[in-house]
């Protein structure tokens, strides 16, 4: 859902004191379909300005053109593109700490031998201690076998460890938790299944990560029975999380009562299947589905579901998520008038914003800002602190309904930098857990 | 080796400003058996001083004889008792923090998608960037089963979790690598194993901890030859560098020549076996060696070890190492005149330094300052520095003889703290790797 095949590069621009310089450099960067990113300004002398401008481009080509064209300004000049997306990921984007550093053989003897046989005695004898006198309680493991990575599909646990980094720096960042990647080299099911089992006891939750379908519905399931503590598929329940809270909002906007309307969802996937579910325990409806892959027609089935053609999907149901990774999958004759469209794919969605309202959506958004970030820290922070035995879907409806409450007027998701957002969404998983009867 | 049962308080006491008095308190508490630790002022009045003093008590027996001798003394008020042991361990003893905390959308789109993609696509392409790209290359695991920790038995890898963290703490510490412990909940050396080769891929070097004998030999042996990254009991080699060390010194002290004279090895456990090994691999000689379990002396032999009876033992032998565990077991009169011994067991040794200088020994130490923290950080750095494939029995004699050669005039081995040792021992253990032929 939130990946992108695109590149982000940092432009560095001299340009002369003039007026408009700055505003036509934007215009046709823009025009030629970059994002722009940040703009900072290096040095304002009397006669020349120096910025850092960054911007996001589909890829090489793409930014060759764009290069091309700058170039061609009058007043302004290029001085280098720099890539320091590498520079940010050098050395790793996580970091182990002591907490209290030993600075005397009197620290050292407190913070091992013969201080901590003191701590191990008194753990083994109360095993609840362990929750106060070592780190496993504020500890996450995020774990993958790197066999769906982003868009990049079966790379490998090692190839998939800079995201698993990302994602583990701002669960911990977000959460004031910490996250841990574990690689786990494997693609069979059992062994995968029971070396998380066997390292279970390190950690206060597990999170799983970028592991293919259908293997990541079993992985979950099994791990859910076998442990004591909350396991969590991302790209599943992040997701629909996520996704819920959109569709709240952007029905809210439009007046329409999801529990009343007939819902689909294109693409049945890790993401599609959970997005489906979840509407489906929320609305208490069945959702309308539809996928190529008759095992995911199924599984849509023997969860409540209603599996349909795409195109009579499209023109029974007034709410419409997408998530088949498929851009332009749905054809601008399909819309229905006034259909609420979500068009989640990325890099390229379904259906763009702009083709959906003229072909008569009444709303209509892709999966730009539809971002697991805005729920995965606050869902294992919240089970965590309502010592929950494992996550429940009430949990998953509890942060969606936080997430679209604290959504800004107007905009269909909120900043996933405002760290309110993320407190919130922690409150409300930890109430939902302690309702649904799943906590120690 | 490293384990006393012993605990650590802080006494908090209020004197008057006397000539004396502090001189006096000390006198008592250390006749009375107390270690003394740090000594702190509080605050210093014209009248009166307040003072933080830290001890060493075998139990809480023993510290109460202590707070009760030390009441009776004239112009000296004990105010507080402090157990600042468990403070010290409170929330664990490492954190897990991100290296660039995330402040912008922009930084978001560098550190997490889109960006992240390009660095997963470098490494997938490029094995070897992985190093660069992300902190695998400065990771160790620390690897227990919890059942054999310290003193305390199969006490289960939860309860060892306070010791596996002060061993991680010190180890990011002195090293400026970074190590995570990993709790496995098995007894089963089969699956110990495979998790660990399961989750290898996170890391640059497993350091396995804590594991009971002999599982901790098929372990370790299995894992490095299914590994292309060192594996490293710490139990075994980490104490035999340290004793290797130790030995050097005090022979040299003594003038005697390790590889001339008979060397015996009393308890032929993890510790024992590992250190004759290491004395056999550096001095080309048989060790005499002695144990009362008959699985130990037949691997002993298999190692080009000599068994006898430990009185036997005793009489032949010039050098003697003991790591038995077992207090008082060296009976004085068994002492020959000029031996070196190095009785090392904790908290109690198997003769006393006095008993046996008393009863003619040349030399003779016990275990209180041989610890493997001297070791295993330089260890694994200088493994993973060379990028060595396994550990080797020259890399093991290097660090002991970086060891050795570090170690202040006058005394048996160097002061933990000081870190020329740790970047000494890296150093020599990283040039061992190559010439060993065991690097990548």
């Amino acid at each position: 859902m939130s990946y992108k095949q695109k590149i982000v590069r940092t432009l560095r621009f001299k340009n002369k004191q003039k007026i408009g310089v700055l505003a036509r450099l934007i215009s046709v960067m823009s025009s030629l379909g970059a994002e722009m990113g940040n703009i900072a300004t290096l040095s304002a002398g009397e006669l020349f300005m120096v910025r850092n401008i960054t911007i996001i481009v589909d890829d090489e080509e793409h930014l060759k053109r764009i290069v091309a064209e700058v170039k061609k300004l009058p007043d302004i000049e290029l001085e280098e593109v720099v890539d320091d997306v590498l520079e940010w990921h050098e050395g790793g984007k996580i970091q182990v700490v002591p907490r209290r550093p030993v600075k005397s053989v009197d620290d050292l003897q407190k913070i091992y031998t013969p201080g901590v046989v003191t701590v191990s005695r008194l753990i083994k004898e109360n095993p609840k201690a362990v929750a106060k006198y070592t780190s496993i309680s504020r500890t996450v493991a995020l774990v993958t076998n790197g066999s769906r990575v982003l868009g990049l599909g079966n790379i490998g646990p090692v190839a998939a460890m800079p995201v698993m980094e990302g994602k583990a720096a701002l669960f911990t960042q977000f959460s004031g938790l910490q996250m841990i990647p574990i690689l786990i080299n494997t693609l069979d099911v059992n062994r995968l299944i029971d070396s998380v089992a066997a390292i279970a006891d390190t950690f206060a939750a597990i999170q799983l990560e970028d592991i293919r379908t259908p293997d990541c519905f079993e992985v979950e399931d099994r791990l859910t029975q076998m442990l004591s503590i909350p396991v969590m598929h991302d790209d599943q329940h992040g997701t629909a999380t996520v996704s819920l809270a959109a569709l709240m909002n952007a029905s809210q906007m439009k007046n329409v009562n999801l529990k009343k309307v007939s819902i689909g969802q294109i693409g049945l996937g890790a993401a599609g299947s959970a997005i489906a579910r979840l509407i489906m325990h929320y609305t208490g409806q069945p959702v309308y589905g539809t996928d190529l892959n008759p095992d995911c027609l199924k599984r849509h089935e023997s969860a409540g579901g209603i599996c349909m053609e795409l195109e009579e999907l499209m023109k029974k149901c007034q709410v419409i998520v997408a998530t088949t990774g498929i851009g332009g999958l749905i054809k601008p004759e399909w819309v229905q008038k006034g259909q609420i469209i979500l068009a989640l794919s990325n890099p390229l969605p379904e259906i763009t914003i702009r083709e959906a309202l003229d072909a008569g959506a009444a709303f209509a958004s892709d999966g730009k800002r539809v971002n697991n970030l805005l729920a995965y820290p606050g869902l294992l922070r919240g089970a965590i602190q309502a010592h929950a035995k494992r996550m429940h879907t009430d949990m998953y409806i509890a942060a969606a309904i936080a997430i679209a409450s604290h959504t800004p007027e107007g905009e269909l998701i909120p900043d996933v930098l405002d760290m309110t957002l993320h407190d919130a969404v922690t409150k409300a998983v930890a109430k939902a857990a302690l309702h649904a009867g799943v906590t120690k």
